[in-house]
């Protein structure tokens, strides 16, 4: 990576199961996305396609390509497939990412209200063409308090079961909802038996869109914990905290 | 737009008097901005150069160039307006605004103590040569905080038969002065008194600097609001919550 | 700076020794870096390299050349150097330093609980081929509170005779930490005691990573204070700040 004497930790190269960053487009200039990638391209595992962002970027078909080029991976935001279930047009959205030569989609329940066993149905049947990744928890930050980590256990476990390939923790930019609670703080409840549960790291991907959660998890798992919803603009930042080289990780290595 | 058999809601192509969004430009480099036109045009009606930033930029003229050629139009923040009026050289703005080809202005008195009345003379001579954009509203959120809804609609009106195109309600980048209380949220006795007096939403734009505001406009007025002060990198974001594919706005339509 | 008949307050032309902005550079696209020195140039007195990030930068030469071409100086941040001297490598920090013709450096200990005698050992070392910004304040924001005024006081004596061009004090992106309060303000305390101290402003430096900070250093010391740590997307703000151009300095000239 850099030709510094001083001592890191460990980082897998890509591909890689641990260690994963996927950053978030929220509808970004082609070339803001493209000059991200030109500078820490092998810092980026998957570009995820914020919600319904996708649908109105006029040149999504150049990041596509670009992202190709540059052996990162990329999928469309579980709200655009829930949109497309909203109006019964799953199929149209299957079609979609078989269009786009999509090789993983996210499959989420965290704003239309369908109960996980249908959403575990969903996974199964994407699963026959793409790597799923599926999403637990909700996105409405009042509706995420009452789910307690009995459910997200239950709904992880059967995430899993159905086929996904990695299960995504929800947590919004704003730091509230998901598994946040209302103070932006992780629930400590939920994350523990998660932990305790003993979910190979490697199958779980936490959503991290600020510093104060990414050094949570840093803490929590190590430099090789897999995270989500990063921006395009924190992919350097976000690696510093995973090599003990900012301030709030500094003694951790 | 996309092609994209989901149901959305309508919005007008430009030009446009509902639904329009106008951003923010807040000194962004040339390249920058471009960038965000070539990404998002179709959605962008008009640029604001905020405050006195305009002065500042060395590529003022090529962003005017670029956006004409893309009939994106644009004028200079209200502040620039007050600072000349504070030096009694409000002739030099007027001339500022014709040398560089503006259609519009923004006549305001959110940081200079002006009585309504002297600023709705402003905006009568400057109607001769210009569409004005009137603001109301302080932008010191305890100044603000002293004025009621009775005040709002009095100055709107006032605007309005003055000559304003339209009149923009201020809301600062922070969520505080202006229409909003001192928590960011907006003052409800304000907004319902400006609906309840039956103004058409077309001569109304509401400054909504974030995805709150931004939210709470559009469920309570529609996709079809006009919206200002939007970051030049959220005008995709923005463009999805008018169109119900973010969570925020996912049920409205 | 621009053909506007305005009285703006007086600002000098780089270089200068009172006035000076210096930008945070976390890991952004070379291309980023480019398109803000072309935007604003003048404004722009040092690009700090923030904390680890400059270990991860691809384009860091380029990045250095393209400054240089400019005149506009840089430095690593302060935070390299610690984790450079946590594991006994301080030459090798040094080195770097030198393989990258930096004329400055940032020795800091905000993060490493070493003594601030220590910390001026370094400042006298370095001062032999570099011009040495010496920081002062801890980041962890509960650590910080623990420091009184007196102590800063005597630290900035101490980084001063040691042989510091200029000291930095400390405040972190977030607003708390150094300086700040647990709420995100100035802690009055240490900031009278500074100004009392007599200490020439053209020796200081404060940490100014957001509007409401910037917005209190200009009120209380002028346009010509030195800022650090502004974002590189902040610099055309900032400078109408200083001038009075923006509603938050208005009425100060």
């Amino acid at each position: 990576m850099t030709e510094t004497n001083l001592l890191l930790p460990m980082r897998e190269s890509k591909p890689r199961e641990s260690g994963i960053t996927v950053l978030i487009d929220n509808g970004a200039p082609f070339e803001s996305l493209k000059a991200t990638v030109d500078n820490a391209g092998e810092y980026i595992d998957f570009i995820k396609f914020g919600w319904g962002t996708s649908l109105l970027s006029k040149k999504l078909p150049e990041k596509i390509n670009y992202l190709i080029r540059n052996e990162i991976d990329y999928f469309f935001g579980g709200t655009l497939f829930e949109k497309f279930l909203s109006q019964r047009k799953v199929e149209a959205f299957y079609d979609r990412c078989r269009n786009f030569n999509c090789n993983y989609v996210e499959i989420s329940n965290g704003t239309l209200a369908i109960p996980n066993h249908q959403k575990a149905e969903y996974i199964r049947e994407f699963s026959r063409d793409f790597s799923v990744f599926s999403e637990v928890g909700t996105k409405d930050s009042s509706e995420a308090l009452k789910e307690d980590s009995k459910e997200w256990l239950t709904n992880i476990h059967e995430d899993i079961e159905a086929g996904a390939a990695k299960v995504i923790t929800e947590a919004r930019e704003s730091g509230s909802g998901g598994i946040c609670g209302e103070d932006g703080s992780i629930r400590g409840d939920i994350f523990d038996e998660i932990v305790a549960a003993g979910i190979p790291m490697e199958r779980l991907i936490f959503e991290a869109p600020n510093k104060s959660l990414q050094t949570f998890f840093i803490k929590q798992i190590g430099p090789n914990v897999n995270l989500a919803n990063v921006a395009l603009s924190d992919v350097i930042s976000l690696e510093t905290l995973r090599l003990g080289l900012r301030s709030d990780t500094f003694h951790l290595y």
